[in-house]
């Protein structure tokens, strides 16, 4: 057992190494030597708190990172602020390489989602980091001064913003110091732009765009944020969902009746929502809503042949996540992914638990999610919900409804559409996209996963927009990182491994 | 115009003196002079908590009460402490009437509804009684100290239990000091049995009715407790509807999942929970579940009639509650509550509002409240949903799933049956219930309401089976009180009505 363990690990090593350019093997190197340094940099980076509004540490944050980027002698280092007084700004570099025609921008982004410090396992903090190992449903918690060194690959910084996203700004800012440092040349001019306001939805992205529109002229972002396949390969994404909300609200009596007195005479709003939201997808989880698959853009034989290629991950997420059944049968996940949904984020009729009261509700509410693919409009798929619920039989209403609405409408709804952006998709076949996969390809002896649109939403529809710009995402974080909630965490082979792929899309000729 | 009201104010209001007794009239003017002292005691009594599991203020209560009596006489006033230990005891007390040989027993009970103070309007706390009055859609609320005085009949009282069922509690101690001062005589013994966890489902009532069996007898028990009739008339009714809830989660994945990235993938609670309630009922509201409207016990010829002559309310009550079908169309409030029921008193999934989130969340819960008439029988009926759920292809469990159980089943829903009991009705025609209508009957210018089953329910099934006693209902609060809700209240004539219809009852030859 032991000796075919052994000659199976030397085939596979043998192999891995052979396929990973020299290049790639010059920059790990350089890493190795530089471990404790960039270590002691990253922690400091991340006890700054970095969250929506904290004005003044999110400054914090971007002088650190700006202090950086001039000790690596990346030039022309600013913020980029937008014009709402306030709003935090981004952050700007480059490096201008003479004869070059091309330029590539990185994008990462510097603050991070709230905190519920509460949350957050014993002996870690949103702000503290440490390092972790998880042993079962147990983590194994050190400071950095009493972790094994080097770091050993499996193991995890933990804080808010380790993986998402200052994992971005430090591997795009470690792998210029490596590339330099260790001799390269560059073939494109590279630039640098950190945004501070990404995971506030990017309010003011547009007015940064709008102000710098020549400094910000590239061929292709490279969006360096969420995180790769997993199944632990490297991944490219194409492309990005797009978002929309619709909010409902149904109505029984003007005010909470004795469930005994009156049930089953006057209407029940969460019998109602119930009802409505069940009309909404077919017993196969399809959506039933018309026209509510119509319009996406057919993927192209190469987008098809890559989703083809990407590999199954359903055993082991199911495993993960305790589940045996999909909500559509039979549809996988990648192909879910390329289908727009409607998702229920969240309903609420009077009180369940120790909330629960004997009572007829006088309202029940329901948040939907919809993800939309390219060819999507999201106004006309929000119109398309609120077509549905008016052909269910509901008064449709954007405001409470008033007396006498209430006294001509047997069934109401108040409907809220919240704003929303489209999908965005770049394809596949372009010049600059074919040389991002060569050169991520060059960084590892597997497959690189290709996916035509991810199932997550950014607004990268703003960069088409505002700066006609080509975008596609290349992540690092591990899948199981904790993005947006408590015990965030960047495992270290992942945050190696990210330096490597930036520095090979860097080098691109 | 003018002319005409007055001369119609002036007929109505001879009717009216002229049809209540004498008696009557003596109480109100007996009541005159000691409510600013009454509604002293009651703002008191009202300002104590009094919910479930509240064993300290609950036994505040108590003490309370149990001053009130002995300051009016009450003879052998004590606590009924039932053998489990922690749990809320009930209150006695007597005045044996010399050569009388019935007795007669007045219910009500001092424990309430739970309470979510952030639901009250501003400027009103559960237990900071204040003094109201609904403006349209507008409460003026007053400090008593402020309010005018006497406080205008349609004026309220806005806390929690001033009207379930401190006010019972109450009317029935006043009625009795009224009685005593005025100088009348009794020809009946009369007890008073006041409960302390009536709204916790009565879990004790039984272990006090075998302890105090003897002390407990008597030929009538009458239950002060519930609204009179919507059309503001009084009521007596002579049975209860049964109750029993059912607790229903569902489950999605195992941890909160990222909407964008698994949406329509993983399997969505929210959705699973929407279809299996809507399975529930047609789209006329009769419930589909097999066999739930088998065991109803015909009316009998009396009770058909004293149905058929209860005033109409629908088309009052939908302008009130401001909806214009019922959940079964074409079935009337009367008949539908002479019907076993089904009504979602809660539902929640995820987030809403502030707190949604773009997640497919872990679970969604719902409680359902089962009512039951005559000839069900509750576990029956809870069995019949349990059954209903596995028929929609759920695997049923009653604790948390195992890992094992969530590899194995596809739908899993954990369900928690609720105790319970069954529907209680004393026959219309015995020789005491008669008495009683007469005495109820003489307080009024208008026809009583009589009402074979009122909507709500009570654990009157045990009064039966421990004490082998009959019991009859005569509710005072006003229709509109909001019991079991935010702004719980009572309206002052509904308040200073159950004194005179109390006061009628315990003076009954």
């Amino acid at each position: 057992m032991k000796k075919i363990s052994f000659t199976l690990l030397f085939f596979v090593n043998v192999i891995w190494v052979s396929a990973q350019s020299e290049q790639t093997l010059q920059i790990r190197s350089f890493r190795s030597q530089q471990e404790p340094q960039w270590i002691q940099d990253y922690l400091s980076l991340l006890s700054i708190p970095n969250t929506a509004a904290d004005t003044l540490h999110l400054r914090e944050n971007a002088d650190f990172i700006m202090q950086q980027m001039r000790a690596k002698k990346i030039s022309n280092v600013q913020l980029l602020q937008p014009d709402t007084k306030g709003a935090a700004p981004s952050i700007y570099g480059e490096i201008i390489t003479p004869g070059a025609k091309q330029t590539l921008v990185f994008y990462a982004h510097y603050d991070g989602q709230p905190v519920d410090s509460t949350q957050w396992t014993k002996g870690t903090h949103p702000f503290t980091p440490m390092i972790s190992f998880p042993m079962g449903d147990q983590l194994v918690i050190r400071k950095y001064s009493d972790a094994p060194k080097p770091l050993p690959m499996d193991w995890r910084i933990i804080a808010r913003s380790a993986s998402d996203d200052k994992a971005g700004v430090m591997a795009i800012l470690w792998a210029y110091e490596a590339i330099q440092k260790s001799g390269y040349t560059l073939n494109y001019n590279i630039k640098f732009f950190f945004e501070g306001e990404e995971e506030a939805g990017s309010p003011h992205l547009n007015e940064i765009f709008r102000k710098y529109t020549s400094l910000l002229n590239a061929d292709l972002w490279i969006i360096c944020d969420g995180p790769v396949h997993q199944s632990g390969k490297k991944m490219i994404s194409f492309g990005v969902r797009g978002d929309a909300h619709v909010e409902i609200t149904t109505y029984g009596p003007y005010r909470p009746l004795h469930s005994g007195h009156y049930g089953n005479w006057a209407p029940n709003p969460g019998l109602l929502m119930a009802k409505l939201l069940s009309s909404m997808k077919d017993d196969n989880g399809k959506v039933t809503i018309r026209g509510f698959y119509d319009d996406v853009t057919p993927l192209t034989p190469e987008e098809k042949t890559a989703l083809a290629a990407i590999p199954p991950v359903a055993d082991q997420m199911k495993k993960e996540l305790k589940f045996i059944a999909e909500e559509m049968p039979g549809v996988s996940l990648n192909d879910a992914i390329m289908l727009p949904s409607l998702n229920i984020n969240g309903m609420l009729s009077g009180g369940v638990g120790a909330k629960a009261a004997n009572v007829i509700p006088v309202t029940a509410s329901a948040v939907l999610d919809l993800r939309l693919v390219p060819g999507n409009d999201y106004q006309t798929q929000q119109q398309r919900v609120v077509d549905h619920i008016k052909g269910q039989g509901f008064h449709v209403v954007t405001g409470e409804p008033t007396d006498a609405e209430r006294m001509r409408h047997a069934k109401i709804a108040r409907v809220k559409l919240s704003d929303g952006y489209n999908a965005q998709r770049t394809p596949m076949n372009l010049p600059e996209v074919r040389k991002v996969i060569s050169a991520v390809q060059s960084t590892t002896a597997e497959q690189v996963v290709l996916v035509p649109t991810m199932g997550g939403s950014l607004p990268l529809f703003l960069f088409e927009k505002y700066l006609n710009a080509k975008t596609i995402t290349v992540p690092i974080a591990n899948h199981d990182n904790n993005q947006h909630a408590e015990n965030e965490n960047i495992r270290m082979q992942n945050l190696w491994n990210g330096v490597e792929t930036m520095a090979a899309i860097m080098r691109m000729k």
